[in-house]
Formats: C-alpha cells, structure tokens, sequence
C-alpha cells in the first residue's frame, strides 16, 4: 500500500520537477506596510494564486500523475467539499482521469457547482443516513478506484512541500523562518521536507485557527490530539479533527512552534490583504498572515516566508473582513 | 526640455533593465473558467501586484531613477491623487528624492494618508480658490522641482510599456493581442513600443469606461477630443479628460481598436476577479478584462494578453462588486 509510505526530501524536489510545466510558480510579494509593521521582511508565498485556488493543486498533481491506470480504471476518489476536492477534480480533468469528488448532500450548491464545472464527478451521500466507508465500496464496485488523502499520502505530502521549494529559489538568500497554515498537516510536513531538499536554515512554524490547534497540542503531549469541536471557525480549510499520520510524524520532529489566530485576527489580515497586497485570501488561507500581524512573537530582523495558502473565500465572509477593516488604523502605522 | 521629447522602442528596453531588479516581475495568469467564456487564450498580466498597487510604478521608477538631481535639489512633484501619486512617493522614498505630491483639500482623506505613508509630502491647495498652476510656482520659488506628468514624458511612457516586455517573455510563444486599460493612454502608448521592441506581432487594442471614450472618439476623428463629463464613472483611475498628446502620437497610428465598458460591466469584472483569479482590481484597473467579458468581440482561437493595471479600490465599490456578482451564472457557464 503506498498511501503509509513516507515521503521524503527526494520525493519533493521530484514533485517540483513534475508540477513545474503545470503549477503557477506563484508570486513571492514583499509588502512595504507589512514589514514595518512586524520589523521583518516578510515574503508571502501566494498560493492563493495556484490552479483551483489553492496550494492543493501541488500534491493532487503530484499524486495523480503518477497514477497507474491499468490498476485504477475508474480512476480517483476524493472526500472533500473543500480545495483538496477541487484540486483533484482539475487535475483529473486536465490528466484525463475520472476524478469521484464524494460531498454530503448538504454541502453548499456553490462548492458542487464548482467541482462539477472543474471536471470532477460529484457524488452525494446523506450524512448521519450513509457513510462514507459505503459510498467507497459502492465507487469501487464499479471499477477500481485510487483513494486521494488530503494528508496521508507520500506523493501528496511532496507535491505540497513544492511550493518552498519555488520560495527559497525567489527569495534569493537564506530565509530564516517558514510559517505555514495547519490544517491536518500536509503543507507544515511537505514544507519541512522541502527546508532539508534545499538545504535551508529556515526554522518552522504553524499557525492555526483558536480552538482547532490539535497540531500544537499533539506536539506538547507526543501524541494525536483531537479537537474538542468541529466547526465554529471562519477557517473551514482548517478544521482537521486530529493531525493526520504521516504528517504528524514529521511535524513533532520539525516544527519549532504552533501559533493561533481568532477568527478576528484573520479577518484582519484578509482585510490587511485587500487593502496592501491586493489579493484575495480565504480565512485558512491567511491564519499565518494572521498569527504574525497580532504581533504576539517578535520577529524583528528576521526574513520570514509566509504561505498564503488559498484564496476561496465566500463572498459574506469577505464582507465581514471589509466590514471589521474600516476600524484597523493600527495595521497602516 | 524632455519632457515632450518622444519615447522609443529602445527606451522601453532600457526602461526593462532599470526595473528589473526593483519592479515586481507581476505573473502572468491563466483562468480556465475566461478561456472558456471567451474561447480564447487570455495571459493575464496582473499590474494590480505591482508596488503601490498598479502599472504607475514602472513610469515614476524609470522617471525618477534618472533624475538630475543637482538640476533638481527640490526633487520631484506630480499633481495626482491617485495611483501616478501614489507611485511618485513612493519611488521617491525609495530613491530618496523628495517627492511632493499635490492634491485639493477635498481629497478622500485615505488617499492623503496613504500618500505620506509611502512617503509623499503632501500640499493641500483649495480647489477654485487656488491653480495647480500657482501651488507650483510656490514649490519651485523653495527649490528647484521637476514636474512629472503621468503621460506626456519620455521615460514615464517607455516604464509603463515594460508590463508587456514582461508578458511576452512570460507568454513563451507569439501573442496575437493585448488589451490595455486607457485613461490619458500612456500604457497603451508604452505597450505598443514594447510590442515593436521585442518584434511582436500582436495587435493593441484599449478599452475605456464608457462616456469617458476620448481615445476612441480621437481616433476617429484625428485630434484630441474631450470629454463630455469629468466625472461620474467609477474608473477614477481613467478620467482623463483628453488624451496626452505624446501618447496619443503614438496611438493614433498603433491602436487597432478602442472597446467600452460600462460601470455594470465592470464591477461584474471586479467580480469574476475575485471569484476567480483571487485578485482584487480597481474599476480602472478592470476595464480591459470588462470589455472583453461582455463578449462584444469575437476572440475565439487568439492568444490574448489583459492588462489588470491597478488594484487600490475602495471598499464601498468592492462591496457593490460582491453584491453584483450573486446573479451572474453566466460568468461560470
């Protein structure tokens, strides 16, 4: 079984040399407002940039690349409402593979319209009435299929570390500090892979949203923490219940810390996107944005990468970040 | 006097390798979703990522960084409240030139802020009580000051033509059309260098706000006509009220052709931006992708760079921008 197979620092210079005819080698954009306000220089890596929005697209490519057909005629299978199921729905439409995007019934109309018109085929379970483990057997009675992790697989978990791979080579220098989103721990662990691919100095941080930092708990106590809730935060590409395997198992050698952001914090900092960087950030996307703009850790001298990890964002949500901006007079000191 | 000395293909070349190592090299970007709409290829080059948040940069830097400064101790002045001020200060803190920005007293107060943020000396004068003409007069007895005008010099035309030198690098391959924002028409007027500079064989078309179609109402006619208003539409950044005469000699022979866009067009642009391509684009800075979006042209099969040209909205119109886009299926057909 390959899914349990550890990547390892190979695997993302592989994956780099892979996605580099097909990613967008996103931009690193410096902000003047944005270094004064930290004291550092801060380069932010602009995932939200990427095909389908999203730094998603990297492992999903990476791992549908090198799918075997003959072994998979039905293709893949993804369950995800969110950008891990978006990016395997384009990459199976630009690959020709038939991409299974598996979503509850319920899931909002806007995210079924989007996988669909993306290429992938979506299939809709009633939750509480089906599980998912029936509607894989129900997939995979048809043909064989290939199930894609957004976490737990080695070629996912390269393709993801791509994107600091591209970051050291724009950034032109040492960087000092990478701090990245966490959700299950896919982009933290393939980010930690890529520092040692590129032989970089760079300590790691994550950052995830108040009341979903399982990651940061499971680092103080060595094992697999779960979150006592599973939604409640505007980050909803964030809200793994527990740190997935093969990630945590990096994770607790290599990341140096775990930040939080509110739900305030990273309203400010989408609406600190808009009006300096003139991108559009979703809120998982810009929780690392976030941790460093509430100024809680002194980052002074140093030269930072930020991931900015995606950019799908409701429009009510971005209103809210509108909303709350026009009091912030502190974020253009 | 440089300042009506004409611009070459040569100077845009020259202007490249002045912005190299200090001007974003902005991405050009792809959306499935508007090769779809369109049938074409469209390479979008986002400007709205350039420093100070649009194309205005490239001129005032390639401007300023030739500055005779001890012809010049006062350094520089531009009467502009919007993104050529913005862009003037903010070259002349980088290059430490003093950069006194003029604007009327009325002016929305972010825009004086955000001028003297990047470094701008801001002088206030009374509109109707005092003449741009006199508050000039005023700065000049202090010091000599060199005027920069957003269109109508040498080296602020060639620095706006580099966008595209960028683009036709990035697009690998021939471009059959680019498509640029006009409001005085120094980037149309740039671009067309460029496309000469670097032997291309794409056709330029611009776009303007509707009611605001100096550019094309003088092509036709053969001389500089103005328009009817000054004031009205939401593309603040394109109000000129005729067009420059050293942009337009070049203009009137290379302009294929000048679309129009209403303000509905727009803010649906402004939208599609941001569902689709994680941007945000000001009205100006939209327009060219408005144009084509409402699909008055034929582009099937032709490979198409769009100038997004600026990204400094404000909140109010990207709001209307949001609320617009809720009925718009046909964006995602």
């Amino acid at each position: 079984m390959t899914t349990l197979t550890l990547p390892s620092a190979d695997d993302v210079l592989d994956a780099a040399r892979t996605l580099k005819p097909v990613a967008v080698r996103t931009p690193l954009l410096r902000s003047p407002a944005l270094d004064r306000l930290t004291g550092a220089e801060i380069l932010l890596k602009c995932e939200n940039l990427q095909r389908s929005g999203a730094f998603k697209f990297r492992g999903a490519y990476n791992r549908l690349s090198r799918l075997d057909r003959t072994e998979f005629p039905g293709g893949v299978v993804a369950y995800s409402t969110g950008n891990h199921g978006q990016a395997v729905a384009t990459v199976g439409r630009m690959l020709d593979i038939r991409a299974t995007i598996v979503m509850p019934s319920d899931a909002p109309a806007n995210k079924i319209i989007k996988a669909r018109e993306n290429g992938g085929e979506v299939v809709l379970y009633e939750r509480g009435k089906q599980s998912r483990e029936e509607i894989a057997a129900e997939i995979a009675a048809r043909m064989p299929v290939s199930v894609v992790p957004p976490g737990d697989d080695r070629f996912v978990v390269a393709g993801q570390g791509t994107a600091f791979i591209e970051a050291a080579e724009q950034a032109r220098g040492e960087v000092d500090l990478v701090v990245v989103p966490c959700g299950g721990g896919g982009l933290a662990a393939g980010t930690g892979l890529a520092i040692e691919a590129v032989k970089s100095r760079a300590e790691l941080w994550a950052a995830e949203p108040q009341d979903f930092d399982d990651t940061r708990r499971s680092l103080a106590s060595g094992k697999r923490e779960v979150n006592a809730r599973f939604s409640g935060s505007i980050c909803d590409a964030l809200l793994a219940q527990t740190p997935a395997e093969i990630p945590f198992s990096f994770n607790r050698r290599k990341l140096a810390k775990v930040l939080t952001a509110s739900d305030e914090d990273v309203l400010r900092a989408i609406r600190f996107a808009f009006d300096e960087l003139r991108l559009v950030v979703e809120p998982g996307g810009a929780v690392a944005l976030a941790a460093l703009l509430n100024r809680s850790e002194d980052l002074r001298g140093r030269r930072v990468v930020v991931l900015l990890s995606g950019g799908n964002v409701e429009p009510n949500v971005f209103r809210r970040a509108l909303d709350i901006g026009e009091s912030l007079p502190v974020l253009t000191e």
